[in-house]
């Protein structure tokens, strides 16, 4: 009994923001049960993995362990928290745990894979608790930027455990239950040993402000507009989309909403019965022949993404729909850092037309959903920890989370992905590290973030292709001479000469030359074939590209 | 005499920040005699075009001319408005006009790009005025984030036309020329045709702040850190390392210039007369024996390039110097729109490393180079031309401009990249469009940026590439059997056999079957070839990728 220990293990969105998936266990070392509170995914850039369409946290060793794992959790439906759990559930195969509208998602998305949506378990929230072995957890109810998202209260044999999930204190956050402090005290008195909190939003100086001080905003800004407004936010932004859709209604305008999940956000929060008195919608046929004047448009793509209903309205017409001069469009939401081409490119694309773009005006029109650092101050002094462990966010985040716990005497400690940490003690402690990295979702296949692929396309990318083919006849000696073939390449370089005539010379001459010992051995002969390549095209292009090459033996 | 014309043709530059080149002509309508002013670049990136080292304007319409250009005049030495002059100025051949500082750049340029420097000319500015063709122009000085910034006073027999370069109302600016208001009511007191205009900073609201606003906040912030202070900026705003080295010494401590960009620009800077009093420099070896606590190091690096000082450092070592925990880094810098992922890479390194990392704090430790919305009325004011033309800005700040001059019964218009405007009238008319495109240097080759390499990369990077070889026998049929290779693509798909081998498997059946007919006619053949690896791989990784096929016929 003495031997046993709580741990806390990130595996994804502990030195980044997005991925979400924080093991906790408790038991003898290497024996301890576990549950994972979420599983999301991250989005992919050009930059560092093209051709990717999202990106998971590695469960490899939880999958190794997982006769150990009593259940997955969710805290919420945004994408960087429940996002992988279809695409990763079969390798894990526990109970899903989560609240109602929550679970609307979590169902789709197994479906969606082929899952059996039925080992999602609804929860009710606290002070409901649920066994799962030496655990009793329950879901807190805390204000965020999608209803429903609820801490996680661990009750372990070593005392209580509060992961905060994403969160911010909002009194008033027009959907949804607001931040209940009474609550959170109850939850807090019988003393809590770590609380393992969000760190998005630390290096924010200012205190938050509550979702419902910019719907007054909303409003004026769309009553003072002539043309028809166009409105952006996040699709799971529920209170948002209903704030906007209000000040539409305030102004006369009929709403409609575009893009499938902004569509479906509202239905699965109706369903959930977290929505209501949401103004009654148009569809877009139905908008099509309301005058520009009366209309209003909620469209998914506050992020510049491109097929989003905002970059296509912006490129032309969507579901008969256009934008035109005199138009305005609104982003109620910020730019996540590394989207900002993307919504420059939008901005740009709308002015073009004619339309005026207002984006957040610094806060007027958008509010985070995390907490700012005097909230987590708060949320430190309401919950009262032994100890602070920062969760979710970049390395600065953490450490700069870490710091302010320290400076009010709570022991913290940076713990990155990977990074398994004794709880059980007096302060933190690293027990070890684990192989925590990167699965790519490529097309329908799931590769290592490491194993290469990526390497090889990034390399094609920057550097383009050239394909060598070389026939050697049954007596071992070339039939013909090396052909070659480029993508991506210039056509012609420094000798003005087409490029792959260049190449293909240096190689007809190498072959020519190259002994019959050297033509016998594919290894050596590829290894020659290939720096010739890169060579005669670094003197002609300055680039040294990737090469293929390919030896056909007659025999 | 009455045909003549003025015109207006932006190349680069309108439409986006960067690679600024506009033209401006006079005389018979297609006879203009023309003049160039700036010629710079724009930087890529992984997402528009991987592998490219810089971006230019297509000069292709001017070079078809250049018998009527009289001169390239260059502002200032901002890569943006001068970093094309080594790569373009062969295809134009013209004299090239600048101030001593900026000469110093233009010829190192040219003479890196193996053209003769001595085509660079040194003018004196305003009231000195030269004579070129039709026009007589000036160098006007004016403030902005790089010593000898320069408008440029045209004057035509259509009257004078004032191109601002990039600029800002700047009374104390710590190096270089302040702004000077009775210089440029003299040059407005004739009156003014048209201002063609700076836009960056349109959407700014506040009146700028000066340079010399920040020094006192950079001396009290260097003299508070304990450990080794690292300061960014960009290298060639000197007046800024100026302050930072000279903060840097008031605390008692040793300046390290690292980064070639950077001791470059202090040369050049020193060279042409415009800084002086700059604290005395040690080398990184003389850095290295030095407390920390007595050492400030100047890196370059502000965007987070990776090859650059800041990036080097915070991976590691650099030149035998070392970042530590308890080391301050400052960006006195801001980071520009698509750098944002690259700059926090390096700020999150720092932090692994235990270095705090201080940004600019809204303002703080930074000021920008342009004019601000207020300042941009008060040059409109001040110069009181009969039209404004927006120059420098992406879309969205061109219109925002036009705008703002419009409020003030100035006529304005936005003319993008390409757009001929004549500025004879009383009011902007377009009277042509012009092919005005993007040239890309990819290694040594020049390239446009429409001629398919780029787009052929970008496919690679997102689909993978398979190379497919068949060998036709003399007969017409199959010689063994179709050879697969592939790259960028995950070894296994769905069926969990290795790809290479269901593609293959799926080959040889098509082959097996094939006509003569079809196996005669290399066109159909590879076409055919061509479709089946992409449907096949669909199937298997969900994913269609680029393909070569390589037939080799025997004969």
């Amino acid at each position: 009994m003495s031997s046993d220990r709580l741990i806390y293990l990130p595996l994804g969105g502990a030195g980044e923001v997005g991925m979400n998936a924080y093991v906790y266990g408790y038991g003898p070392p290497g024996e301890e049960r576990l549950i994972l509170v979420d599983l999301g995914v991250t989005f992919p850039d050009m930059d560092g993995a093209p051709g990717v369409d999202l990106i998971f946290p590695d469960i490899a060793w939880l999958e190794e362990r997982r006769d150990r794992l009593e259940a997955i959790v969710i805290t919420h439906a945004h994408e960087d928290h429940v996002g992988a759990l279809g695409h990763l559930w079969s390798r894990l195969r526990a109970p899903v745990l989560c609240r109602p509208f929550t679970a609307i998602h979590a169902r789709r998305k197994l479906d969606e894979a082929g899952q059996d949506e039925r080992v999602v378990e609804i929860c009710q929230p606290w002070p409901e608790m649920r066994r799962l072995g030496p655990f009793d957890i329950a879901f807190l109810p805390v204000s965020h930027s999608i209803p429903e998202t609820s801490a996680i209260v661990i009750d372990t044999p070593s005392g209580r455990v509060v992961h905060s999930a994403d969160f911010k204190i909002d009194l008033t956050p027009v959907v949804g239950e607001p931040f209940d402090r009474a609550l959170w005290e109850e939850v807090a008195k019988p003393g809590v040993r770590a609380l393992i909190c969000d760190s998005t939003n630390v290096f924010s100086p200012e205190p938050g402000r509550s979702e419902a001080s910019i719907a007054p905003e909303i409003t004026k800004f769309v009553a003072a507009q002539e043309g028809m407004v166009i409105a952006t936010t996040f699709a799971s932004n529920v209170a948002r989309v209903k704030s906007l859709a209000m000040a539409g209604e305030a102004a006369g305008r009929s709403v409609c909403l575009l893009g499938r999940a902004m569509r479906r956000m509202i239905e699965a929060a109706v369903e959930a019965g977290v929505l209501t008195d949401f103004p009654k919608v148009v569809s877009a046929e139905e908008a099509a022949d309301i005058p520009r004047e009366n209309l209003m448009l909620l469209v998914t793509g506050s992020q510049g993404e491109r097929r989003a209903a905002s970059a296509q309205l912006s490129r032309g017409k969507y579901l008969g729909l256009t934008a035109e001069e005199g138009d305005t469009f609104l982003f109620s939401s910020k730019t996540i850092p590394g989207n900002e081409r993307g919504v420059l490119n939008v901005v740009n694309a709308y002015s073009e037309l004619g339309v005026d773009v207002q984006d957040d005006a610094g806060g007027r029109y958008h509010v985070s959903g995390h907490a700012n650092r005097p909230d987590l101050e708060e949320i430190h002094a309401i919950v009262n920890p032994a100890m602070v462990i920062p969760m979710h966010g970049e390395h600065r985040m953490l450490r700069e989370h870490m710091k302010l716990a320290e400076e009010n005497d709570r022991p913290s400690i940076v713990a990155v992905n990977g990074t398994m940490v004794d709880l059980s003690g007096n302060r933190p402690t690293v027990t070890d590290h684990i192989e925590a990295g990167r699965i790519y979702l490529d097309g329908t296949v799931q590769i290592g973030a490491m194993d290469g692929v990526i390497r090889d396309r990034l390399r094609m990318a920057r550097d383009g292709h050239v394909t060598v083919t070389l026939i050697i006849d049954e007596d071992g000696t070339a039939l013909g001479e090396p052909w070659c073939d480029t993508i991506g390449l210039p056509e012609t370089g420094s000798s003005r000469a087409p490029l792959v005539e260049v190449i293909e010379e240096d190689l007809s001459q190498f072959v020519g030359r190259a002994k019959r010992k050297t033509l016998g051995d594919d290894e050596t002969l590829e290894e020659e074939l290939r720096r010739i390549v890169r060579k005669t095209s670094d003197t002609e292009i300055g680039k040294k590209p990737q090469v293929t090459v390919v030896i056909s033996r007659l025999s």
